[in-house]
């Protein structure tokens, strides 16, 4: 589970590895060590994992913050974070990955529905869900690729106020989310716990 | 028209230039020179046009070849191409467009339908998708912002083979589509041509 110190990323782990064994990689590196702005690191990862059955991914840094400062470099936040950087945690960690094994990657409900301040994450859940259709239609071995996109979560009241009219997500259906994706047979979705 | 001597581009500037006063810029410059994957290029076209009614971009450069070449680095000719490039075109040139102008961008279906050869432009596609609904409810001044989506055009014939099932879209139904986001008030929407 990469991103596995942040909000969703603690609850998801603290709630799968009741049941699996998990690896919880981020940049402190608790068990693994990772950056995935960078395709060394995220190849140093998986390395140093070895072969592995699935890929949780809940890290995705953009930029938030108001249209006016919104250019090329503060655009680059979500393209080398939140886009790229899931999308080398496939194209790398497919020669990683089991038969069978499955990727799981975090998108989110701007994709379609925009909120002042979050056009950056609009543009990179969009190319996530892009990417995660035409991974399921190339990737070999049974390999599955989903995205689960919620709207706000429960557990991060401080966006309450930029996402008006949005119920939030409850971490409980969160979860069920991305056991959709990691034991489900689906691929090529974009699973709305909602 | 951005891309003004591209298969798209030179068709759609033939058709509106019987009706309105049209500038073309394209990497080689008939009537203005852009690279749209560089930020200085991109300022200097709108500098040298001054104020404008409305910006089309046709140009939407991306990786497509087998899977197995797809990695970070074939990936950035989509992100840099067709994602950056119109996303750039956009936040430079509103600080150039008159009040109740328009942007018009180029995605596709490959958003949603994906062949195989084409997760670049899957990618690229719904990034440009996400930030035009996002940027709709940013732009101020009335400023518009639409996509036109074609599936694989009549006009392309080299793409058939690689885009089983799909009925190309004519010329005339491109233009229609480009024509209800210039001169309609639509706006964030994805415009299918068909």
């Amino acid at each position: 589970m990469v991103g596995a110190s942040g909000t969703m990323g603690s609850y998801l782990a603290n709630a799968f590895e009741k049941e699996h064994e998990l690896v919880r990689a981020d940049r402190k590196g608790r068990d693994v060590q990772v950056d995935i702005t960078s395709t060394q690191s995220i190849e140093k990862m998986y390395q140093h994992i070895g072969a592995f059955d699935a890929l949780v991914c809940t890290a995705g840094p953009t930029f938030v913050g108001t249209w006016k400062n919104l250019d090329d470099t503060t655009f680059r936040q979500g393209v080398e974070g939140k886009m790229m950087g899931q999308i080398n945690l496939v194209l790398i960690g497919q020669h990683y990955i089991k038969p069978k094994g499955s990727f799981t990657l975090i998108s989110g409900a701007l994709t379609h529905e925009p909120q002042k301040g979050f056009a950056n994450a609009s543009a990179a859940n969009a190319a996530v869900e892009g990417f995660v259709r035409a991974a399921a239609i190339e990737l070999d071995n049974g390999i599955r690729i989903n995205a689960v996109s919620p709207t706000v979560i429960e557990n991060s009241p401080q966006y309450f106020p930029f996402f008006p009219g949005e119920m939030p997500v409850t971490m409980k259906q969160l979860e069920f989310g991305f056991r959709k994706s990691i034991f489900g047979a689906n691929t090529g979705q974009i699973i709305k716990p909602y």
